[in-house]
């Protein structure tokens, strides 16, 4: 065993398997939330040591309480810290050779920029320690098969949470016990549930790597708030996916989207959000819209690979209930996904009045071995709400193999629920979870391996840098005063060369017909200098953007040129750099390219040459130290043969 | 009393609270849904008299069965048909002089063209015989406070659902089930329950009209596939907003939007679903997108009128639960929605540290009177499951005047969703639901007042129509072989008169710059008579739409013109005809005419008179008889100064 992964084992077990915990802090007033750790504990059978820590008091809840680590005569695996000293806490933890401490106390990062710098400190100084930290701001730890509940989350006060086979890393300390109360309320249990807190040490990422290769674990949701590693959380969501294990993710803060102030289109449009998808798309991560999906897409997808599919996603529904099913096959429809059953004429296999156990299973399997469909739903009225048993019988008998199958309860109808949940057959409570999580599955795609490219050399002129990258550029010229000669064919385009060419600033005047009309609009701008440019119309204009996301890193951008990228939201997103073919899917999905596409008839556009163009683009990620923040080329020019670039502009790092 | 309101008071009765009720075609057979209505009616505890009608028995679930309807000495209310022989049984009804009959047998309209045929005599028999008719196809009728559950649904088979002020019209029987299975579980209860079934005679708009009349209802729900007739619907909300009733409906068939074919723009565009949105918006029902929605956003509307608010609506969010507050605030953003708090660093108010009953409850008191804010919402998190009554108290005591105040709540928690429900206060069970019930609310607008125009004169050619609606055209004339002489300056447009004037069909030139041009083209057309059009360019394009839409009636659409309103969905549609001040806000929901809005400095158009020309556009639906099916303006060019319609069809109908 390496080095490292013994260190990994070791983490694992002190975090979610200590045979002894310190609760350092802990409270006699069984109200306050520092009693809650050793209440829960013992609540749900904590079958280690557990040791009080509190330095004004000899007994806390009826057991022997600790002044300091020290009077403890036993190795203690995970500390859980309450107190405001943290830092002398975990020296304590240091001297008594604690691998891992669970930091609930907050004021740090949570709290404003000197608390930031508090959290900087105590992080430096837990590394120096070799003490692994878990938080500031952490609610704990959870792990339901093993029995500890290391935790102050107050949803430990239920009896008996179910265990499964689902973990949990979540951002928000409140939303795990969210997540955990609506799970047992349905019977879907968890292994282990994470705070991260403010993820001072441990983060996310690594949390997502030792689930990864947690024996407990099949499936991974993440309650994200941001990302505060995606480089981690990437490579962890690869491993996950190799261990065949599906990390999905539910993450806020997508209404933000182009709030911020940015100096090129790229920027604006492709917020952290949107650079975010990019992101979970690239390393194999599912995300979903709504919350209960998080929850309830556990089994849809546990035990299965993303199903890649090259054309449309077909559900075939099958029903006792055609109003019931129809509002999901409505949903499906919104998400396009399509309906089918076997008689063409019907979206969905009605079995109303026919329907016996036995009709239903057999129906049930025919349709899972039909080849024409990727994923059946059974959408169950009233008999899930007064014969549970009945109505769960035909899916359970019927599920098998590799094609997803899932029910949609119309009632209200917790017991068949649970039933479903405990045979691993994900269930919906609401037509509009159920198409999300579909849409989700559908949309699953496997980590995208990073295609390699020579680095590029780097300009900070962007006419130059788009020459090198092998982008063709619009013919044009300098030309100089007095007499500003050149040979660019009329009409022309005449720019201040080195400014921002947006049209409001004045800096650019176009269709220029003639040579009388040239020497007028050069006296007007009133410079040594001016750039003369062929006036190319082509068949549509688009625009090619770079971003240095701080968040998802380096992703590159597609849209229609225009105000209408930016009006309709309509672009495409990818980490960079991206293949020619890459680029290829993300024309295919920009709507406003429509057009260049074949649309109606129209013309089409030189879609190979944009492709390429938008692959070279992209390998501005690769420049050495990434010096540029921004770049984009807006407009560039398709031709049928062929494209050009007009303009653009790049933004170095500050 | 007018005859109309005692035949209509009369029909209530009938239908709602029956002294005595017949089931024809009762079975003996527990097992069967034709034994459920008497089984319900004696569950529930029904006054009434049950007379159970089967010929081939004489006692029926221990009760005495009559061989048919003259053996009864009682006088009949409401009949419920479960034989195949409606029309036979329908006539028994009317020589006892039963007043309505609600019939669950299928095999109509459902089943086909022969059975539509059925249908259609069945219904000019009842006509004839002067008895109403619930269905056929109907699941039948429930009144809660009443205790009459006249029905075959499953869902009676529960004990004591809960009775409320909230009345449900479904067309899908199994959704009426659950819709009241979901609403029981969470103390959410009905007044009236009616399954429609096909709708042969009482359709979902006079049963809307009998709801506003009830003293039991405050709020009418909508399950709807489709809307059958939309000038009755239209009417009876009229009718239940000036009584003080808000009716909100869910509609399925969404994603059917486009699928037809159609000869203009405006057909494909404007399906049934996106007309059917504007005839809500007209009328004043509410719309909301999820299912559960329809159920938890009753206790929000109740008693209160459209808030027609002139800005972005604001709703403060006070919380206990950071994680889940942020979960309903994204959603809120993503519907355009603001979350403010009196700290305006933040978006919600965090009591999470220093919450007591007492500071909660003023904190949501000072939020409520606070005029910033157009509506409160309690985020609540674990106390609302361990603790229900707590949890609530200070909701229940802040609730009060006419600002909404409602509740989320994160964690499981069905005994406080029950006490809320109990006291009045909108409880939603997700973030998403919560969302849109607060996007449907302030989309929420009173009905309509349609304005009134003279009518306009009925023309076949569309730029004669134009002209007669005072619609700019631009300068045109007809050049004849063979000279063509024609006296528009160059550049010019040549097109075949009278041909659908699509480019792909080849019958427009464009951009013809001189006369030689001209020629040339006047050859290659090989026509007698050529229409010329002075080219102009304007601003933007726009495509304006009429179309009588079979469900919806005549509508109005305005797009940005070529390929984007298509491409995008980018359109505003309402019912026909608008004043141009209604025509000004269609202009501000069309995204892709930002540009002549004034949008990032661009030259601004002439919105009024395109407001103007949509609006007189709009009057085609005031013509005699209404002749046109469909008719648009494609382009409409936008100028600095007016419009000018270059292009455009007028279908008539069949």
């Amino acid at each position: 065993m390496a080095a490292g992964s013994r260190s990994e084992a070791r983490l694992t077990q002190a975090l979610f398997a200590p045979r002894a915990v310190a609760l350092i802090g802990a409270s006699g007033d069984p109200a306050k939330n520092t009693a809650r750790p050793q209440r829960f504990l013992r609540k749900h059978g904590y079958a280690g040591r557990i040791f009080p820590v509190n330095a004004s008091r000899a007994e806390v809840l009826g057991e022997r309480c600790y002044r300091n680590l020290g009077e403890i005569d036993a190795e203690i695996d995970h500390a859980f810290i309450m107190i405001e000293a943290v830092e002398q806490a975990l020296e304590d933890c240091a001297r008594r050779g604690v691998p891992v401490a669970s930091v609930y106390s907050d004021g740090f990062a949570d709290a404003g920029p000197e608390g930031a710098r508090r959290q900087a400190r105590l992080v430096e100084r837990a590394r120096s320690l070799g003490v692994r930290l878990l938080g500031p701001n952490s609610m704990g730890v959870v792990n339901l098969p093993g029995r500890l509940a290391l935790t102050v989350n107050a949803v430990l006060e239920m009896d008996a949470p179910p265990a499964g086979t689902t973990s949990l890393v979540s951002q928000s300390g409140t939303m795990l016990g969210t997540l955990l109360s609506r799970g047992a309320a349905r019977g879907l249990g968890f292994a282990k549930l994470v705070s991260v807190g403010n993820e001072a040490d441990l983060g996310v990422g690594e949390l997502v790597a030792l689930l990864a290769e947690d024996p407990e674990t099949r499936v991974i949701l993440l309650f994200l708030e941001t990302v505060r590693n995606s480089a981690q959380l990437a490579a962890a969501a690869r491993k996950a996916h190799a261990a065949g294990k599906p990390v999905v993710a539910y993450k806020l803060g997508r209404s933000a989207l182009g709030e911020r102030l940015a100096r090129s289109h790229t920027g604006a449009l492709a917020g952290p959000d949107r650079a975010l998808d990019a992101f979970f798309r690239d390393c194999g991560i599912l995300r979903v819209d709504m919350l209960e999906t998080l929850l309830e897409i556990a089994p849809l997808v546990a035990g299965r690979k993303p199903p890649e599919l090259k054309r449309t996603p077909r559900v075939a529904v099958v029903t006792t209930t055609g109003g019931g099913a129809a509002t999901v096959v409505d949903r499906l429809g919104l998400h396009g996904i399509e309906c089918i059953a076997p008689d063409p004429e019907s979206p969905i296999v009605d079995l109303t009045m026919t329907a016996t156990s036995e009709r239903y299973a057999k129906t049930l399997r025919e349709l899972l071995a039909w080849p024409a469909c990727d994923a059946v739903l059974a959408a169950v009225g009233s008999s899930a709400q007064f014969h549970p048993e009945l109505a769960v019988e035909p899916i359970v008998a019927a599920q098998a193999g590799e094609k997803p199958l899932a029910a949609f309860l119309t009632p209200h109808a917790e017991r068949s629920l649970a039933l479903l949940a405990a045979r691993g057959i994900a269930a919906f409570r609401t037509p509009e979870a159920c198409a999300d999580a579909f849409a989700a599955y559908f949309a699953w795609r496997r980590p995208r391996q990073r295609p390699s490219f020579d680095a590029p050399q780097p300009s900070k002129d962007a006419f130059e840098l788009f020459a090198s990258l092998g982008i063709p550029v619009v013919e044009q010229q300098i030309a100089r005063a007095p007499d500003f000669a050149h040979s660019i064919p009329y009409p022309v385009a005449l720019k201040l060369p080195g400014v921002d060419h947006k049209t409001e600033t004045g800096g650019v005047a176009l269709n220029i017909v003639d040579r009388a009309a040239f020497e007028v609009q050069c006296k007007k701008m009133n410079a040594k200098e001016l750039l003369v440019q062929k006036m190319v119309r082509g068949l549509a204009e688009a625009i090619v953007g770079y971003r240095d996301d701080p968040v998802a890193g380096p992703i590159v951008l597609l849209g229609a040129g225009g105000t209408l990228a930016e009006l309709y939201e309509d672009f495409a997103i990818r980490l960079a750099p991206v293949t020619a073919d890459e680029a290829q899917e993300m024309i295919a999905e920009v709507k406003g390219l429509a057009p260049i596409r074949g649309y109606r008839n129209l013309p089409r556009g030189d879609v190979s040459a944009l492709a390429r163009a938008v692959s070279a683009f992209s390998t501005i990620s690769l420049l050495k130290d990434r010096p540029i923040s921004e770049a984009e080329i807006n407009p560039l020019i398709v031709e049928a043969g062929g494209v050009a670039a007009v303009d653009g502009l790049v933004v170095p790092k500050e």
